[in-house]
């Protein structure tokens, strides 16, 4: 062990081998949720320090596990006895060509940096989540990471066009592509991505970029049931010829408990059963989606279908009406014993599986507490239980009836946080076992030693 | 041999085990390209058929071609002594959910029928080409293929949330989500679209439907240069918030050929340097795309950069300049003696690649024409080459000069119509070699015995 931290120091210089008390420092999911010890930290700064590394590590059978900006919520970095491998020093845009509207950006540039860079050219990066000032290129590819806009622009999968994969032995996979159009042979791109570094590290990625809006119309609305606001949804697209960038919901009870931890940030109204974020844009000078917004919702005011509505008049108040949903991450995570959940469904079903849920959590453990918040327009629900005591057996029992749950109902148990550790069982018990049986087979056929982030994703 | 077709005959019913002359009539591609003589062709009509062929064929180690509509041009299909399963049976629409926009279409389902289904319930199946009547689900999944709306809609492989793939072994592989998010382990669905059947046999997908446009402005153009249509492209494009539904190049010797082959069809005005299908679409009623179209070309006609412009002012019209544009592979496989190419550059190197071209094919054959179609907005040009003679290394060296040019100027030598037979020889020289290297390894986790469309695709 010393003898390999010794050769890995010759690669990359000393300073960027951590070990001890440094190392410990990356031992810990930033949610609390997960510890450990890892054998050192390394730091590289190039692709080329990368494949040193792996072609060493493949070399001695050591196991490695990527790190980005340590924003996921699955144990996806559980790195116990492993080296971790930091992608942060990565962090140059090699190139950015607006005219063709791609950027070129290495695994540790910052989601938010990204926006910034993108911003300057009058462009739109347009993937967006509340941990944008952490999370890096790498992590939201390996975990095809969603957010507010899916709704509109896709997740991140829908926003790379190539990349570059350092293999686990050490070989460097060039799929670095600006076309749109490119159809010679396996989408290998769309195999590492989601692939939560199984399959390879992902080491600088080609991300589009789009026309950046002109304007954005944003409100916060109350209104009575999920069928009222799913029903809105729709008539602001037909509207807006689809514009809707973001439709986000916030139960009653994610008010009270925004209330009453970020009380700057309480509700603008009395805050209805169903509270909705939307915002939309254009692209298109002399649009106004302000006014339009005005218009469609002055109507279904009148109409008593929207109960409350506040349009944002400045950006600071747009600004301040994000801040209540991006602090999702935030109110929820105030502790670690906490049973963190994201399911999808088709439109229809998400009510059942509220109802179910609230119903099935009183009979597992009465008096846990729920917290809902969810991209409504993707069908996609953060479904989070608090349960009475800490005890990891009840946690895992909640868990799986969360997953039974969306199964049954024709949705999925994992949206768009990945599988990582904490849903390996549930992929265990739910996926088709055809597609586990043809993932470990991806697996051994381009890890053989399994070396990478060795137990996660596949059960 | 005879005992294996006794057998087939047992699986799925004596009339449909083609052998001899009924067998022999699906040994040609439609360009007339490739010649085969099958070994069967047998055409099952449910997922459990197709399950038990490859049950057979596996245990047999028996090569089995898919076909779907036949419309393909790389020699795909080419099955010298293979099975050829037929998907055509395989044309029932299992499910159409007009709430959730999701259609579940078997493999055999024509595009055009899916065109017909979406319409009836007030929705859209964006993809389109020429080929639309006879193309098949399973094969344009197959090879992701592209056509005139990929601008605005993507290629097949952005159209599509699930699928039903039969493995090599004849396991049933169920990918069939509804859901846009489902990040459920690796991407397995993206690894079998585009995999020309060399993975798996796509029996049934759920596709994504769109709200129908509910007006179209459609233009024909003529312009000086490929510079000023690519100006006038990001005009309408800003002035229409990315409207564009198709932006179709058309150079004067295309219209000078359609003229003389359909002439019912030629240009109606004197052909221009550029021609362009220029067409926007709208999903919001009020707007009228047609009025904006003239307002925009207006103003370009008095700026002297567009030199002819007709607007269709009825769905007559609009069909007859789409069809000036569809028959573009009628009046390009007149002859089996051709180069046909199927390229994508970044937007700014398109001019270069076809000057390039012109000066290289000169020396390569004094004499040779050349006929080109692109889809302009993506960067893909479909480049034919006729030689003077007869001579396939003459057409190899000339494939491999646009392969060449095409890298050269950081482009793709296959942009949407997959590799097959015909560009495995450029899949090797260009290709990158630790790619091919990862696809092998999976062919082969895939399809340990080989028997999915051998010899395609892979070199």
């Amino acid at each position: 062990m010393n003898d390999l931290l010794a050769r890995l120091r010759d690669l990359i210089g000393p300073a960027h081998v951590l070990s001890g008390a440094d190392a410990a420092a990356y031992g810990r999911e930033w949610t609390g949720h997960y510890h450990w010890t890892p054998l050192a930290v390394l730091r590289p700064a190039t692709a080329a320090e990368v494949s040193a590394i792996l072609r060493l590590a493949h070399e001695t059978g050591t196991p490695v596990v990527p790190v980005g900006g340590n924003t996921g919520l699955n144990g996806g970095t559980f790195a116990e006895g492993a080296l971790m491998l930091s992608l942060a020093r990565l962090n140059r845009v090699r190139d950015i060509n607006p005219s063709a509207r791609t950027v070129v950006a290495e695994a540790g540039v910052v989601l938010e940096a990204l926006h910034g860079i993108a911003a300057e050219h009058g462009l739109a990066f347009p993937l967006t989540f509340g941990a944008k000032g952490s999370a890096m290129v790498g992590g939201f590819l390996s975990t095809n990471a969603g957010g507010s806009n899916v709704i509109r622009y896709g997740s991140a999968r829908a926003l790379c066009l190539g990349l570059e994969v350092v293999l686990a032995d050490g070989r460097v996979l060039n799929l670095l592509t600006q076309l749109h159009k490119d159809n010679t042979g396996y989408d290998l791109r769309d195999l590492i991505i989601g692939a939560e570094g199984t399959l390879g590290i992902i080491t600088a990625a080609v991300l589009r970029l789009l026309p950046a809006p002109v304007a954005y119309g944003t409100a916060l609305l109350g209104v009575e049931s999920l069928g009222v606001a799913l029903d809105l949804l729709n008539r602001v697209q037909a509207a807006t010829g689809g514009a809707v960038e973001a439709f986000e919901y916030m139960p009653a009870h994610y008010m009270a408990r925004l209330a009453r931890l970020r009380p700057e940030l309480a509700c603008l109204f009395p805050p209805q059963p169903v509270n909705i974020l939307l915002e939309i844009a254009t692209t298109r000078t002399g649009d106004d989606p302000s006014a339009l917004l005005e218009e469609v919702l002055g109507a279904a005011l009148e109409a008593g279908q929207v109960a409350e509505a506040v349009i944002a008049t400045s950006e600071a108040q747009r600004r301040k009406l994000w801040q209540m949903r991006e602090s999702a991450a935030e109110i929820t995570f105030t502790t670690p014993d906490l049973v963190d959940c994201d399911v999808a469904f088709p439109l229809d079903r998400l009510e059942a599986f509220l109802h179910r849920m609230t119903a099935r959590l009183a009979t597992i453990d009465p008096g846990a507490e729920e917290l809902v918040i969810a991209h409504l327009g993707d069908g996609n629900i953060h479904y989070t239980a608090y349960p009475t005591r800490t005890d990891p057996a009840l946690n895992d029992t909640i868990r799986a009836a969360v997953a039974e749950e969306a199964v049954a109902l024709g949705g999925t148990f994992s949206a768009e946080h990945g599988v990582g550790l904490s849903k390996r069982a549930t992929m265990a018990a739910h996926k088709d076992p055809v597609a586990l049986d043809v993932m470990r087979a991806i697996k051994a056929a381009l890890d053989p030693k399994g070396i990478l982030n060795p137990g996660k994703t596949i059960p």
